[in-house]
């Protein structure tokens, strides 16, 4: 019965990514167990590596495997700072093509719910960043939900002693979304913040 | 840049793995670079075991790290097979309890359009097993959508000169089911094969 164990060391690995129940986990074993040597192996190694080589940039804690990441690198020291929640929004703004300064990584919104903190998310190095910088305008790009707007009004709040300008994403209508599904909030935002033609 | 490589390796690994998108893919990496270095070594160590361990049964083709299975060491000769297709339905039809013979799995059916062929799929070892081991009844569990049928029609066919009895399992009303939304060929097999209560 070794075989069920082996197999099934691997299922419950599986289930521990997100969202990842056990019968995609299932599929995804027997996909490794039909799969030829070389790709099981370079998987393997691909996982070890990232955990090995991939670390925080010193400066604006996005991911990085040199003490201080591509973006820190090829911009300098930029004086608008984007502060976004995780390094996955880091990608999302740069795709937009729209920003071009530095970046901040919280890694995490404050959520009293979660027992999560001003003090457990990479809050005080933006503080000493703004002062150091010379930065003229934060932008704060957390998402737009409970947690992300309470912690935007928090870094809104330490700021405002520095005096630098603290801006947060427009809210409004998605491109292609239907008017008559959009939920209130977000539509009195589009009104509230219509633009002229 | 290299971080941004080392990360795309790993999600390139997992959108390989089926119905993984790249959105998926992204998330999974990411967990893996949160996740602590034990469960990624454990992660990556559970992938290379079950390729290096994991062979197939040398008599009914199920997965084993033995020669053969725990289920043909364990039940020995019996006198019925139960012909699946994938390894994953040996482990459904174990969960039924409903059946104690020997299986015999395919690894695949027969599919001109994926150009697989009788001589493709795990049939020869069959027909010797049903002659030297003195099955009285083979049972034929692929799925019931058009290759499944053709294979076990196939199947059927191979096997009339050896005498065996060939069976098929039933079609019918599956628990829950909604009798308003159930196809029209599962109705009429229903009403065809109906029971006496």
């Amino acid at each position: 019965m070794k075989n069920i164990d082996v197999i099934n060391i691997l299922i419950n690995h599986f289930t521990r990514l997100p969202g990842v129940g056990y019968k995609s986990a299932e599929r995804y074993a027997y996909k490794i167990i039909d799969a030829d040597d070389e790709f099981v192996a370079s998987f393997a190694r691909a996982m070890l590596d990232v955990k090995a080589l991939v670390k925080l940039c010193d400066r604006c804690g996005n991911f990085s495997t040199d003490p201080e990441c591509a973006i820190c690198m090829r911009r300098g020291i930029a004086d608008t700072i984007c502060v976004v929640r995780d390094p996955k929004d880091v990608i999302a703004i740069e795709k937009s093509g729209a920003y071009g300064g530095s970046y901040h990584v919280l890694h995490g919104v404050i959520s009293p719910l979660d027992k999560k903190g001003p003090d457990d998310i990479n809050l005080k190095s933006l503080i000493i960043r703004v002062r150091d910088e010379q930065i003229t305008e934060v932008i704060i790009a957390t998402n737009p939900d409970i947690e992300g707007e309470a912690t935007a009004n928090y870094i809104a709040a330490l700021l405002k002693p520095s005096g630098v300008r603290v801006t947060r994403l427009a809210q409004g209508l998605s491109l292609g979304t239907n008017l008559e599904y959009v939920d209130e909030v977000t539509l009195g935002a589009a009104l509230k913040n219509r633009t002229s033609l």
